[in-house]
């Protein structure tokens, strides 16, 4: 019934996993640990940690995720924006948008993030496409 | 997109409600804010503050809780026993299992809730059956 943190973000009883089994997707640095595996709702909350320097894939999908910080700082990319996020800030990601997840470049970037069970798969964008994406990032 | 954790456990755009709006379940010193209200997947994530000394009411239900601790320490009691939790803990509390989430004496007890959007009512024991659900509390 109670699954122990056993120190530095991992617990009792979770693999610590590949954030994507496939290597096709561009990303650094991250792990994901499945937290709640849960059938009503039928939902996943998942751990996700970005190592000092690291970042997740640039990615939009239909799902929608909701994320809270729980470690650490960084910065994600939502749509035509760049938010400075901290522990305990939280995280809408609509439907369709373009996101990506980075971690300070001195510490690590932890964060819970809530999907549905059944989602349509990321789609990233085009070569040509991500600087003008990514542009928030930079400023 | 990005709601600021304001300090405190609170949060930019987020209230602090009463832990329940009847008021016939007895507990103490409870406040619940809702973090997440999703349609996909058809669920809430809630943040509950129990003040130090004080308890949520002790009750079960068809719906499962998927719990992570994000602030202090206490006790929780599910089903037949009692366990000692602390931040990051994580907590899987079944179908129709008597439960209850008590802050320890010196420090309030948060906690993530994963809960679907519907769900059946809380059912409460009689008084006469409290002290035989709760006596692992006792221990």
């Amino acid at each position: 019934m109670v699954r122990k943190h056993s120190g530095d973000f991992h617990w009792q009883d979770v693999d610590v996993l590949e954030y994507k089994q496939d290597g096709a997707a561009p990303f650094r640095d991250v792990t994901r640990q499945v937290l709640f595996d849960s059938s009503d709702p039928p939902a996943q909350l998942r751990y996700f940690e970005v190592a000092p320097g690291g970042y997740t894939t640039l990615e939009r999908h239909e799902h929608v995720h909701a994320v809270m910080v729980i470690r650490g700082r960084g910065q994600c990319l939502v749509g035509d924006r760049a938010y400075d996020i901290a522990t305990h800030d939280l995280v809408d990601v609509p439907p369709m948008t373009w996101h990506q997840f980075r971690a300070a470049g001195d510490e690590p970037l932890g964060f819970l993030c809530l999907v549905p069970s059944t989602r349509d798969r990321p789609q990233m964008p085009g070569e040509e496409e991500v600087a003008g994406i990514t542009r928030p990032l930079k400023k």
